[in-house]
């Protein structure tokens, strides 16, 4: 499952062209931006409430739902994970550069 | 750069046994699961802040700051990226399944 | 308006024991903590949004929304704003302390 | 207590004037809107925490906390707590009209 993410982004990418009310994504890209934050928001809550409860599986689903929301606020601006992971490999990659130092300002 | 998720976490697990002092993630895993959702909550913030300025490397920059932070917590629990992956995966997966559905509940 | 708060946190207090079907706090109250948490989270991040918008009515608006659902989460620990108030006039009440030091840990 | 966040309101008010390092607020209207609303995200996180725990006084604590940034971010906009108590009572006003149409949109 190593290009997850880059698939993922490619499905939500067909969905900007779509008819709104063809799919979920279609829906948030026409409501726009301000509505995809929204939902970061409240993914962002239900993932830090997950974590303040035991069931595992809950958590993982919480944070999927928070990764999701992020890919389709990337995709409304013309963005896919590849560049947020090019800045984590950039962060932490094979130069061996400190930890501390490369989590960046 | 499709394994980086999993080289990342890979790292970050790797603190947790390290001295409290000896890194930024030490220290987080140190303090807690309550600092790290702190964390969470104000990378979401600066995420969707970013998102209402022009400035594309600045998201990037956030949301890269995110998903780390959401690593963090993931190992905490000694859960890592694979199980979120593999979620997104079976909701988006070949099977094609329409999207919407596979939002699950 | 001096008692706002203390108003809206009584009328809330009443939809407690109110049939779940029958107002919107009461559903909420039904549905437990973490859903009442799901919407703050939400709430924060559309006032943060909004706060990157030039409508200040719209700042208003969700501003009230994100105070609002806060008193619904204090009501659901028997708490009211009264505690809230005391802790902020304990900060910056009539001694003339720093405010930087009555911002306590 | 009843005038409570006014007071509160006034207190920030004249921090804006204030040199940077003079004190916390006056240090947080230099740096600006973005920081102002990082640290709303930051204390929404730490309440919804602080929500899931049994320690009534650090809920208070933290509430407290949410409250006061957004008076802080209020203030930077040049609004006060007026105008979202104002709202709040219009909505749940002496009228008796029905808490549910009264949330607004």
């Amino acid at each position: 499952m190593s290009d997850t993410l880059e698939k993922l982004a490619a499905v939500i990418d067909a969905r900007k062209a779509a008819d709104p009310g063809s799919s979920y994504v279609a829906g948030l890209f026409d409501k726009g931006m301000n509505s995809i934050l929204k939902k970061i928001g409240e993914e962002a809550a239900e993932t830090i409430v997950a974590a303040k409860e035991p069931d595992d599986e809950q958590l993982v689903h919480e944070t999927a739902d928070l990764w999701f929301h992020t890919l389709v606020m990337l995709a409304a601006r013309g963005l896919g994970p590849e560049a947020v992971l090019a800045e984590l490999e950039r962060r932490f990659g094979t130069s061996g550069i400190e930890e501390k130092a490369a989590r960046g300002k």
